[in-house]
């Protein structure tokens, strides 16, 4: 998207294969056998160093029909483009969204925005399911109040139509929505199956696992991106939460160790921030949900409070959920939703998660004050303080 | 403003006397004078832990014709609603600000908005002096754009008019501006005199010298907000800068130790935002001017990039100024201007400063990525990894 093949060979002297597909990693030769897909033909190329640099795909859960026109999953690019198309050509009218994650989240804006009437399934009994309740809550009133109809607990067990077209989806219970449009999204599974047949360690996660350097268990093999697992800072441990910038940050490590740097990639929180409707919505580090899961000791608070000091225009509620470990006081995680300054706050606690800071230590921050753009207790320093008398026992 | 002497006296039983003035701290009598500015009587008050709260007062450069109607300072809060009621009947036409800080650049948004004419003199050669000319001169931009006239390296010698009211200010060398509104913002001074005349040690700024537990150097005696010096973290020593977020957590220090608690204020980082016209502007840390004054070995960079990702409406450049030491990397400033999302990323390199974070490190925080609200990398993932490139000498 960025950047073309052209690019890379005039500007850094690259030479990009499209439509070439690698189909297995032969370790003692250290090479990989590439078919051509236009013409089908296999050739041999060696290597010094490999990047394993494929990505993920959409996983897609086994429903009835998912070939019929109008049924879309999400990834890779084209798949976007696609959709664009559809909607342009055939002006549907329901929207159907599988999956009520971020991708669902936007899409439901999308959708609306398009002038469709949208329908959300969700098989789990929550929205969102990388938040908790205090948060999700909030955005479904956002959704409700937009008029996108939310099914949880429910899954499409067909899709269905009069011709080769979706007319309409069936509930496992029966249920039937209309739709001429449906996107699936639910979630993503990396792309490792050539790493795991040539013998590379996957994680549990199945995910190509690596380590700070971007280097898998072979000599001079590196995985970088959504196929590839991350270190979480905060949980202590390896886990699959493909994103662009996490992406992006390991494909430069990878490649300057590749080069002969040594550069390491320390880890990442689980941030992760998007916008659904007037909601700006972001995580990071652990959630209630996950702690209790983790089997982790934990305090957890809820607060509200003004996005710009109380008497200038445009100030609106930021609702911020923290938690911290409670013997050390050590933040374990912070959510957050509002109509505005959300995004860069839950950065403010993505540092501190960085480096371990106490619930303690962060109500001390020296925060910029200006009421356009916080009130003098920013809601970060109240959410920190209250987490911090409740930490004590005064709470 | 927020709590009135009835709200202390019903919710929390505290005592609040109005319109009276502590005169005089007697130390050996553990007793404070007050005389009750309504009356004229002096009274004896005695007590077992003492706070200086008295904060600080405008400075105000020696003028002629200070006295005219017209001519305001901006401290207290009466001056503001003074300004306000003579804008609203003398609708006045062209209005001068003297002093080019923060409010001189609130007040030239505020009186252009109110359609008068600006003009703003300052004596320094650059205006909001605890920035750098990178980002001062956008700002300079900005105020040009918006018909504000800015004459820099001059003084206002006095206040002129026909009656008692202003109508010209004459400059130090004799040129006259028309004015019948001016607003003096030169600074402000500690009102650290009741506490001097005692004996309670000052500080080299001239305000109270206070140890992190907000006490002075005499016992039972504690100093807190804009009359108290604050310890700032990447200086290693005290410094003087009364803003409103810091004068609340001392209050809250002190209030709480002075009850029996037993808490501390670490410091502060030197975090200040404020708006002006369409801009967000904030610093955090020291710049450029300041490390020269200290004689630090420093290295900084400047850079611009995308508040959002690029193809997304509304996309606006940041421009980022980062110094860190050459030696060892620790981050030692941030200075930041843009037409959006620059107040909230000030605070991420604020909680970067206060745990003496690296160039290095911050180029790997896991920062939130959602189109509207930031590219994939963010500008400040950018800054950061430019000064690191810089500091490793390949920048």
């Amino acid at each position: 998207m960025v950047y073309d093949a052209k690019f890379f060979k005039e500007k850094r002297n690259i030479d990009v294969f499209l439509y070439h597909e690698a189909t297995r990693i032969l370790l003692q030769r250290k090479a990989v056998m590439i078919r051509n897909t236009a013409t089908g033909e296999g050739k041999e190329y060696s290597y010094d160093k490999l990047l394993i640099a494929s990505g993920a795909r959409a996983f897609v859960p086994p429903i009835k029909g998912l070939d019929r026109k109008g049924v879309f999953t999400l990834r890779p690019l084209e798949d976007g483009i696609a959709i664009k198309e559809y909607i342009g050509s055939n002006s549907p009218k329901n929207g159907l969204l599988i999956g009520a994650g971020y991708i669902g989240m936007e899409m439901a804006e999308s959708f609306t925005e398009a002038g469709m009437k949208v329908t959300v399934v969700e098989k789990m009994p929550s929205i969102v399911g990388t938040m908790d309740d205090e948060i999700t809550e909030i955005i479904e009133k956002e959704l409700n109040s937009k008029g996108v109809k939310l099914l949880k607990s429910k899954a499409v067990a067909e899709f269905a139509g009069e011709d080769s077209r979706l007319n309409r989806a069936i509930l496992d219970g029966g249920e039937m929505i209309d739709a001429d449009i449906a996107v699936v999204g639910a979630g993503l599974r990396p792309n490792s199956e050539i790493a795991r047949e040539a013998g590379i360690e996957l994680g549990k996660t199945g995910a190509i696992k690596v380590n700070q350097r971007m280097e898998t268990n072979i000599p001079d093999i590196y995985a970088a991106g959504d196929c590839a697992e991350s270190y979480h800072l905060v949980l202590g441990r390896n886990v699959y939460i493909p994103l662009a910038t996490t992406a992006n940050k390991q494909g430069r490590v990878a490649g300057e160790n590749i080069a002969g740097g040594e550069v390491s990639f320390p880890g990442i929180v689980g941030t992760a921030i998007f916008k659904v409707f007037d909601l700006e919505v972001g995580r990071t580090g652990i959630t209630e949900k996950e702690a209790k899961v983790e089997g982790i000791d934990y305090v957890s608070n809820v607060i509200e409070h003004g996005s710009r000091a109380p008497y200038y225009p445009g100030v609106s509620p930021i609702r911020i959920k923290l938690l911290a470990d409670k013997k050390t006081g050590r933040l374990l995680g912070a959510q957050m939703v509002g109509r505005e300054g959300v995004s860069k706050r839950i950065d403010v606690f993505a540092t501190a998660l960085t480096v371990k800071m106490t619930a303690h230590d962060m109500r001390n921050l020296d925060l910029g004050y200006a009421p356009p753009f916080s009130p003098p207790y920013d809601p970060i320093l109240i959410a920190a303080d209250e987490l911090h008398k409740k930490l004590q026992g005064k709470g």
